[in-house]
């Protein structure tokens, strides 16, 4: 299992009329989440999108627990609970300020060719960073 | 049963660099798709909310099937399944223009009384106009 | 002068938690806009970059004179004033429902030739087209 | 004079299908950028709102250079050139990680009386904290 932790703070235009984090906005949150636990794997998304590797979204799914507000600085915690194969399935928990669990995430991923478009295993160097979390 | 349709254009500032709409759009189409619905039966969520009723998500699950891309007009068919109670669920699938399937998305709202902030049934006006697609 | 009128329905999504339509999706609005004015010429943005040619933003100048609110449907009437060189220059004032001004952008864009990445001038396809509003 | 920097990591969500930064999602980069000016005085905008002070914008303009991308950690450098009055305007320069110059923004926003919805001067504590700067 990898846990990782990302502080996020929300903005201004991230909220709506009813002064709540908008329920779409979630979803940018755990993009960065996840982009960041890569990232303290010395792991960068960039990097594996220019070596020809994408990883288009197959599933969403979120539990709203309590809503957000403007200047929260929330904190995303990402867990890697199976090693990835064809797909990688991140679960983020999202806590606000008084350490409250505001929602739940899952998010699931494909790994693709970008040149066949065809689905493929976890690339190998990702694997190798990913191994000791999982003995 | 009570089904909608609503088409949706889309922006190129909801692509992303994959050249699709991001995946974190969608509950924004979702949004558009059931306020449509509402409209046609004369009903609006503006208007209840200015009558003191809000309607925060509670869930949401979506199934990426396929692509869309800037400048495909999208329809979404929006179902409502069951009665709403304290909670109503939205089933939108959302078509291209070649009328493939390329999302599923649930989400479920519930009714909440903003002064008391407690959940609360579905308004009785909107109970009235439902009424007719649920024989 | 070339004139076109697009409306816009405000999305939950696109309020901030004053309960206005956020400053910063107003972009989003006038790209509609263009978008849709070119399409009454029965030109495409989309196929124009399919062709090579992109047309990022130079400039964006918005003053702001009232706020929109949600369910608001919006016209968007955009201008060309004078005929596309290496830029194309779109002058937007949006109008409420009460038609009152609510806002006025402009939005300078610069023909950018794909595989060069050099400027070019308008394709000739599309001064074709105009050539009729500019006699 | 007051000058501070923010950094803003570019998120996947934000680019668009040429790869870059979308031209609408800069006014989301100033907003935290002068958010966090604001934190450095121990000032707070959500603070501020929950005073009954709100600060609408009034004017935007943006000067395009280069485009951002995705991952690129981007840095806001914004500048109180003067003292507010019934209005403030912040000047931002982004930067990419080579250091160039990539936009320039400047965002006029003015002080307003939630209870009267009338302009109103810069708040004193606010002034208090500023005044240091511009002496």
């Amino acid at each position: 299992m990898f846990i990782s932790e990302t502080k996020i703070r929300v903005r201004y235009g991230e909220t709506d009329k009813m002064g709540y984090v908008y329920y779409g906005n979630y979803p940018l949150y755990y993009e960065v989440a996840r982009a960041e636990m890569l990232r303290t794997l010395n792991w960068s998304y960039r990097k594996m999108e220019e070596e020809g590797v994408i990883l288009p979204v197959a599933s969403l799914n979120i539990k709203y627990i309590k809503p957000a507000f403007y200047d929260d600085e929330l904190t995303v915690r990402t867990t890697l609970k199976e090693f990835p194969g064809v797909k990688i399935c991140f679960y983020h928990e999202v806590f606000n300020e008084k350490n409250e669990l505001i929602n739940i995430g899952e998010v699931t991923l494909v790994f693709v060719n970008f040149e066949t478009m065809r689905p493929m295993s976890s690339p190998a160097k990702l694997n190798d960073e990913l191994k000791k979390f999982f003995d």
